[in-house]
């Protein structure tokens, strides 16, 4: 296993990484990156083991519902690239599909997972495409390359071209795993590509945004300092592929298998996260109820109930969908999907409401609050102070830190890219619903109509 | 085990029951009493086994999450009357805090559940008191029999006055299992009495009301001929309760305990009905779509999938409030109290956007369509037969039976009951906010929220 | 003008009604149409005015945002049939429009309005067709009846085939205005017809459904016993439509334009009699808080708010609608159609949690309340009257009176029919939120945002 | 009048601001506090005409709904204080109140209403105080200037101690206009203080924070580098109050008058600018979808008209209460407070819902665009370019300054201050749901539920 400074020193590997028109020569050292690259360190020695073929428990294969339970639990506890690791449960999760089409593709699965853990490297789900006019598809666009696709095949691998869009993580990691974005038809052949391949090869460059605080008093940012999680928009530009790494090459009919596969796996994550945030906001509100003195106004109170009430219905899918996991025939366990699907849709479509339940408790000074830098000042310091004070018992630094956290988690930079990420993790709300759907035993919803109605059930239709 | 004649029989034994102003002799014969009761004598038919020993399932005390799933599947298949077996769950539950109290509590209610199992009674719940003005507690209402109780004290029971209100099915049953609707305070001793009694016992009266179809052809009511339960106002005039039937006498620190007990049970069956039910709705909003033609106009097929994804929300909550349920000391499995009443909440507060979406798919034939009448009328029916007809593949008559399906279900006198006691029982929304806000584990969201903060937790408050 | 007298006598003209499969020889007479008829009767009488060359102001033509105001109060205060003249100005509304295409169209409205207003006739807007299966357009119907055709071209007229449905009280009109429930393509020609027709003219049926009270103690349904106005589908069986009332024939450019104009009317009545019944729900929640004791509580006190919410921002489209009203070029004052059908919008799809609010507030008193039949029974009478007691000013019975009205508007049959209808009319919910797109200005909100991204107008698409 | 220039001058008046910790000593060449400076000095020089008597529009009194509506236009197009201005409108309005107690309170305020009109000054409406622990009254706080007070009387004016909270725009006024947060009791007399004084005053310190973009490169902010309003805590350190400046000193029972009428101003100009903004969203929303060819899809259409629903609600509500302005005595134009509560709640409340359909039709690259920056430099930039492309028409450029747009309106630092202020100006919204409660006319209401009742208005209660 490596350690987080093995880990550092990984990165410094000729990758091609630009932050806002520059290009970084040192991830782990330009500001905006450093903090999150070391935030990654730090995880790897947490989990460091020196014994020989120890390897991080986010490799682990989940066989049952408590295993899941466990992973969920893991990826809290490690670093936000843990969350990533899924694209190696996706792939796994799609032998099944590929091995009719070529068992070859299996093969090079198990390889790459295996070497994945044996090395431990970190990877990137690598998915969204350009995709130009979405009104159109992807063999019809102006520009041939909206969607990734080969551009020439040699004998030893392919040469691809495209641009994919929200890579998160992808500076800090070693490996993407690139697959297409979508079902494809007949014509699309050529966008029907999915392989690893190393985050520094030729050809590749990533223009990333960060969500950091852009301020200098880290103190003002209690929750982004830590949190703050790149994106990039990754280019191919003629990168060669070789053979060894493609897991699907060409079969339209399974396109959309890996993303499909990986998505229950993001949106489990996604639906996990939204449950502990849900409950960090909740219980945000309550405490600043405190520091306020009105934690018994009824109104207030009421507030909180109903984000305890979001909380736990989150929580209640994200159980369900352990419980109701299903045991594939590899004997991985994966987590029901249509629970999984609703919860997400729940969670990220009522997100919205928690923010306003948890401003509406708080007030105004989530957005107007003095910073620690005021509280430092001799001249204004002890007003900051006098006033900032609330409830007996709780100190105006601490009330203060409190509004911070609010601020930095819902109304601030880090923040946005939580209200824009929710709602558009997983391709909207739409798909969502769209999952549901198709999840959902209409059959014996049908049965249940048909009984109503005094009917035998099909009786029509 | 009583078979359904038994059943019949059994219930023609002087009891006052009263419907719209006049007094019924017989509730296997009176019009909107006969058809539940013979409905109940059925579902007695379903269970019956004559070997000695048997009895009914719902005397089954669940002891894991299995049992509570199957307990809920047996609900389904029993009669209605299942749900009330609840009230005998309840008490049995409640034995750990009567124990304290005094150990002979305890051997009573045993002595009474053996009693209902062996002799397959029917009972009902009976909790909610008349409360005057509820503004004031019970000693100083200005009728001091707001509230049920003991009016006279005799060496061997005691004599109670008052009235219970919203009694389900209480025509039907055998035995009243009566209990303080809240927690008492000092000076309320008298209000603070549970017992069981012969629903014949003298100066017993019952006011019922019935939401039984109002005409006179049941075909346009394919769902309200089967399912509509009357309610009854339990009225108590001086009625002696021996003491070998009282389970609670006074010990005002325990008044709320056996409500409390019974009140999770209430809400499971509330719950697990509301998952039911919104599948049924689902399908409905499904099969009258397909009826229309209109199943695939994307907003048709995007309101039918926010309905599966409340009918799956709600059935989440229902999976989590099982599989997290908690064993007790006596080896009885209790559903989580948590992920009920999240659950219980999620579905009544939601119910009434079920109602709209289904209207919305359906169109205003819900409301208008012509009655199986009309289509039997020689001169008008081929008309209705010709005009009814929706999308190829589906008859006119079944069309018509969905519509009536529906507004049976959601436009009508048993939709208008489902509406308000969807709302009311559990003792309305707010009731159910504050169980979850004093369940939900608030201490663990606060580490949570001052770890956002960067504190350590509990730095103040 | 024609008194209540002169109404009823007018009825008996040998018109074909069929409630529940049985012919109705004289809807005067009938059980559930009595009631009705005798209703409207009384409006005639209260609006009577024996002055030659009086008229009912039904039929005035509103000019100004004024006159739009006192029309909505006039028609709260006739006979239920007054929302149908609605349909006289909406052929006035259509003669721009109807001119261009031949002006005798334009002489036929304006003689057939001037005899409505000469003979004080009451008309039904007749649209909706059967429609069979709605993913296909009229002229591919498997039954090319399944929308009203001319089936036959005479020289003095045509002869239609077809059926109407959810036509609001058509048994108890003297005309229908019968048009086209939507924008025909080339081949619809024979589907392109408007004219009026008499309710008893050879040919026509209605098949009839009543959401009057079922039971006999109309104290039971102290609303719905005046209220409910019955729904026909109107079968046209080779009737004969002379020319001079035939309003468009075959331009199926045109075929819209009547309905549309009839829509903004339709809705605008809906938007009124919604805004009233949220004053009036409103004031039920509140009074029966008060009767309850519990008008102080925190959380009844912010329900009521939230109802006073919905009926505020009800009226305030309501007003918006008003005030920006546009003058035709014949001078007519028409209500403005955005805020018309953003406001019926809302208040149709926010109703709903109407109903759930007054429910939480009111308890389940509303669906079991006895009766006042239990009330007058000398054995039960003085029970129901002590515990249907509630807080201290409050009879018993007027409190009873509360649940019932509670239960007659919002769980009962008249409640079923205003849930389904108020989302159904004007064509459910999708029809308001595509009128409203297709009114707003979107253009100047294209402007803001291309100004907030610091570009000019337009700058591309 | 002034000039841009005359004003930035005015501000160099040695006025104590400080922000993130540091004295800033000029406030229009400070980083943060330039641009909004440089804003406001564009504003004058827009409105300057240097005729003598001239005055700018943000003074005239409003006599009609039509000048409601022409002052609403003013704001928007003149600089963010104008909004400001409505203080003196406040304190017109209270004249009625402030008469009846002492004359010469309305003397004071019509002379400070005239100067700062003939000398062009900006003001600040200064209302919030650090309240401490907010379950306690002022007079019962652990430290007595919890909320401002007076310290010390003297001949010629009072001495006050505090601190105002969340003050807009302060540092770049020229007068606080500083009243009462709320109604006083007995014993809170030397809390009801209002009065005006200017912002250089001594004793007057300015604990500033902007939203104002954090980054380098504005083109990443097109909307906040423009809008960007800081607030500031100002401190009171024994300030001296001249009593001609006094506007109300200790008459307890009209302390909250002129926060109260200050209210209304504010709770209008919040619902004019929420109406303009929606506007804006479902602009943005419009051509995002464009831009990504995505605008014909049914759900995204009908998202997009979700949004203009929402907009057209609010400016319904905003017209209602223009048009029902009531004229005071002194002929002054006040809106309508029921309908501008109402309006502000339903779009507050609202609001969230609306950034989630905005980021639900944008898409991911809300929050991962690239910046222009990427865009500029000469390796990436073409590739930026390239895949940033969407549906033909549009160019990259302006696709991404769309996303920018969004962001920084929705998803950044001052979108965190918009979701923040949105709810908590005016009060949260329970106030305004209370003056909804109080505004709306319950009696008629009421009317309308003993009628549905079939009883007598006022039978009880």
């Amino acid at each position: 296993m490596k350690t987080g400074k093995d880990y550092l020193t990984s990165l410094r590997d000729g990758r091609k990484v630009y932050v806002h028109g520059a290009r970084v020569d040192d991830v782990t050292i330009a500001p905006g990156l450093r903090e999150p690259a070391e935030e990654i360190a730090r995880g790897y020695d947490r989990f460091f083991d020196p014994a020989p073929g120890a390897y991080h428990p986010m490799f682990e294969v989940p066989r049952s519902a408590e295993d899941l339970r466990a992973r969920i639990k893991m990826v809290f506890e490690a670093d936000f690239t843990a969350f990533n690791s899924a694209a190696c449960l996706a792939l796994l999760g799609a032998r099944g599909a590929l091995r009719a089409a070529d068992p070859v593709y299996v093969e090079r699965i198990e390889r790459f997972v295996a070497r994945c853990r044996a090395e431990d490297v970190r990877i990137a789900e690598v998915i969204s495409d350009a995709k130009g006019d979405r009104s159109l598809p992807p063999s019809r666009q102006a520009d041939p390359d909206a969607y990734l696709r080969v551009v020439e095949r040699r004998s030893d691998g392919v040469v691809v071209n495209g641009a994919k869009l929200h890579i998160t993580a992808a500076p800090f990691v070693h490996e993407l795993v690139v697959m297409p974005t979508k079902r494809m038809k007949a014509g699309d052949e050529d966008y029907t590509i999915a392989f690893s391949i190393p985050a520094n090869a030729p050809g590749i460059s990533m223009v990333t945004v960060t969500h950091a605080p852009r301020g200098d008093d880290v103190r003002h940012f209690p929750v982004s300092r830590r949190y703050a999680i790149p994106q990039a928009m990754v280019v191919f530009d003629h990168v060669f592929v070789p053979d060894d790494a493609i897991f699907l090459n060409g079969e339209i009919e399974l396109s959309a298998a890996i993303a499909h596969s990986l998505g229950l796996w993001e949106r489990l994550s996604g639906l996990a996260q939204m449950a502990e945030h849900a409950d960090m906001l909740t219980g945000l509100a309550h405490l600043i109820s405190e520091a306020n003195g009105v934690s018994r106004a009824p109104h207030v109170a009421d507030i909180i109930a109903h984000m305890a009430m979001y909380a736990t219905i989150t929580r209640a899918n994200l159980e369900a969908s352990l419980t109701q996991a299903e045991i594939t025939e590899d004997g991985m366990a994966k987590p029901n999907e249509l629970y999984v699907n609703a919860g997400k849709y729940y969670a990220a479509s009522e997100y919205v409401l928690m923010v306003r339940h948890l401003h509406d408790v708080a007030g105004a000074s989530v957005v107007t609050s003095p910073t620690m830098a005021d509280l430092d000042n001799p001249d204004i310091g002890p007003f900051v102070e006098k006033y900032m004070k609330g409830a007996q018992g709780f100190e105006s630094a601490h009330r203060m830190a409190l509004f911070h956290a609010i601020r930095d988690l819902t109304a601030d930079v880090l923040a946005g890219w939580h209200l824009g990420s929710n709602i558009s993790a997983g391709g909207g709300l739409m798909a969502q619903r769209l999952v549901t759907r198709n999840q959902y035993d209409m059959q014996a919803a049908d049965r249940l109509g048909w009984s109503a109605a005094g009917l035998a059930p099909g009786a029509d239709g």
